[in-house]
């Protein structure tokens, strides 16, 4: 009954499952993800563009795991600390039988040699000699040539976000450079007569504009640079030219506002105007972010959010989310951590729409809650900053239960209260 | 025993607990937080310096919360489907008795309204009267001035991690900009005659340093800014020199190598002819990083790490994390996202140390597993590339058990993997 008025009232022919959604967008659009090569300084949560191959053993060589002394691990069977092995110290590049050479930590394994004795399980005597009481096996603290990686070897997959540790594998491989997906170029449009800039004085009738440096940094987030284009005033023309502009400068365009409604629902006109195929999906089966479109011209994605805060933050999460990771070249979605946790109250949502549940989870000693920040409405951006997570019901539940665990995805840091110390 | 061992042979009168040591080091420093006014497009991800308060209340005036009639509350009582309140449609500034004003989502309410009926509610009849199906309680689908955020309150805390939703609500009260912390800047220095740069061509004996990109990407991570100041080599001077340089620049120091043993055990030492107190603490109780020496020169931070890659990273986790986070002004240590996984194999670990355990996480169907990643010595990066988190096992246990349920605090991507679709 709903979904008829709608479709009556709004232009919605129905609303669409989210997935779908999604599906019939992305199948609509030409991706090609652009590569890069950069030092691996400035590689930190890039995308390689590539498998990332050894082209020699990790490590290079043998190498002692511990300070201590290289020897032969025959000459200590049977040591104990009241029989130990006795050998003689030698500094000389090959280690003959009963014979010990000093290492540390790091240091090639000379000829001859096939262990290290840790200097804590050794003792020099007054003689000059070596006493060790522990028997080794062969390889007993030694670092095998390629035992971390070999040459040949994949060291990270193409299209994985490389993180410190990537970079140091890198480094060690001896690579100064990876090659990483560009980032893709999002432009960023906001519409309505209602908005003012900040830094300007509002009239009594507007409202700061605040979804800009929002999405913006959302897309920094990602890993997309961000093109801000500014506000468009409620005119099917102007906002047309802010889309020419994006579709010419960028990979991608988001706008906002002006698409919930006849009256003012310019923007997917305005798309419409621009090219084919234009508008996809209008009316998606979600809460908050319905009146959200999904467009297409000549392949490059357009994704005109609500003007409403939150509505654009949900609609760029279900959407340009997993859109960017694509044009990053990454195989599946990169989800938000995860944390599960426990609901302090039951929250109600909509059958038939799947609904992004707004929560604060807190850590106390050691077990996770989920609180649900109440909400009056897609517009309260500060129900945002006074949770940390999201939870997504899906379109066949009515709600979640007091008590229900959850998973919960994370966009703040979780604060941690330690009840009884 | 092992202690009294360590002790003689490696110069450390005991092993610390990693509590204890972090205590003692942060109580021998003199932090103080710059702050620095950016603009809200470069704050993300910085830490505010201040609380921020609203200039005014959020939203500026009573609004539309959707797309409907304003309308006075009273003039709808009683209404149904089958006997709909028919009101006068107004365009005129004040509503007065059964008047109605269409009005978009965002618009003020007009004066003498008290409630806006959603479009869906209602039909505009053929004689240009609006027939309303619903009866309304006053206030109804209006956003009240001041609901978001009042003016005077505290949008956001002093201390706090800004997200893109912290700047968009600074946006939306009229904020350009914000105050926040200044990136501390760390000085990093690797040590080591063993060591060739990337790009060069190592000598048989040699490995390419690896740990300044990866701790210079960890640093970058937690919003500070590293320097880095090259490879020193295994000469008490030249190291003395570079911590000197280190600790002019910048507002801690950071060193890898040349801290495990007598030997060349070079770095405690000159860090203490480079001025007092020196050395606080050396030798951890902990696995991997037990060579980890923290010092302090005139109240300034110096983490001496050992140069085993594994054990600088989580030398570095468990020490410069908290040390940076208190520079950046927060009032507690910013933990990693935390997930709670079931573990896939037993691992054992030392009794009185606290161990740092590597795993993989996956996510199959929605249940979260951790696979411990088997590791030979504090030298194999790939173990940490492997991984994406790990579990901190405290030193009052022995290992972890199969099937156990543990925190994993992640570093890297979870992937979900389908098993039945």
């Amino acid at each position: 009954m709903l979904g008829c008025i709608l479709a009556r009232l709004k232009g919605f022919q129905k609303l669409t499952c989210v997935d779908e959604a999604l599906e019939t967008w992305l199948r609509a659009l030409q991706i090609n993800v652009r590569t890069v090569t950069v030092p691996l300084q400035e590689a930190l949560n890039r995308v390689s563009a590539e498998d990332v191959i050894a082209q020699e053993d990790l490590p290079r060589f043998d190498k002692s795991a511990v300070d201590g002394y290289a020897l032969k691990a025959e000459d200590t069977t049977g040591a104990t600390q009241f029989k130990p092995a006795t050998l003689t110290i030698t500094d000389s590049a090959e280690i003959g039988a009963k014979q010990a050479k000093q290492l540390w930590t790091g240091n090639p394994i000379p000829k001859g040699a096939d262990a290290v004795v840790m200097i804590e399980n050794t003792r020099k005597r007054d003689d000059g000699k070596l006493d060790v009481w522990v028997p080794l096996a062969p390889n007993a603290n030694v670092s095998r040539k390629g035992e971390d990686i070999q040459k040949g070897e994949t060291a990270t997959k193409k299209g994985t976000r490389l993180n410190p540790y990537h970079l140091g594998l890198f480094a060690a491989l001896g690579n100064t450079s990876v090659k990483v997906a560009g980032k893709p170029r999002i432009a960023i449009i906001a519409t309505g007569n209602e908005l003012a800039k900040t830094g300007t004085t509002p009239t009594a009738n507007q409202i700061f504009e605040s979804n800009r440096v929002m999405l913006s940094a959302m897309c920094r987030e990602l890993g997309a640079e961000p093109v801000d284009l500014g506000i468009a005033k409620d005119d099917i023309d102007e906002i047309a030219e802010k889309i020419k502009t994006g579709l010419h400068q960028c990979d991608a365009v988001v706008t906002t506002g002006g698409t919930s409604v006849g009256g003012l629902d310019l923007v997917p006109d305005a798309v419409n105007n621009t090219g084919k195929p234009g508008v996809i999906v209008h009316g998606i089966a979600m809460r908050p972010a319905m009146p959200t479109a999904l467009a297409a011209i000549d392949g490059k994605p357009v994704l005109i959010l609500s003007g409403n805060p939150v509505a654009a933050v949900i609609g760029f999460e279900a959407f340009a989310r997993p859109l960017i990771c694509k044009m990053l070249g990454m195989s599946q979605e990169e989800t938000r951590p995860i944390v599960r946790a426990v609901m302090t109250r039951k929250v109600a949502t909509a059958l038939g729409r799947r609904t992004f549940v707004r929560v604060l989870v807190t850590q106390k000693n050691g077990e996770f809650t989920a609180e649900p920040v109440s909400t009056r409405g897609s517009g309260t951006i500060s129900t945002m900053t006074r949770s940390n997570g999201f939870v997504i019901v899906s379109e066949n539940r009515e709600g979640l239960a007091q008590g229900e665990l959850v998973a919960v995805r994370l966009f703040g840091t979780v604060e941690t209260v330690k009840v009884d110390v």
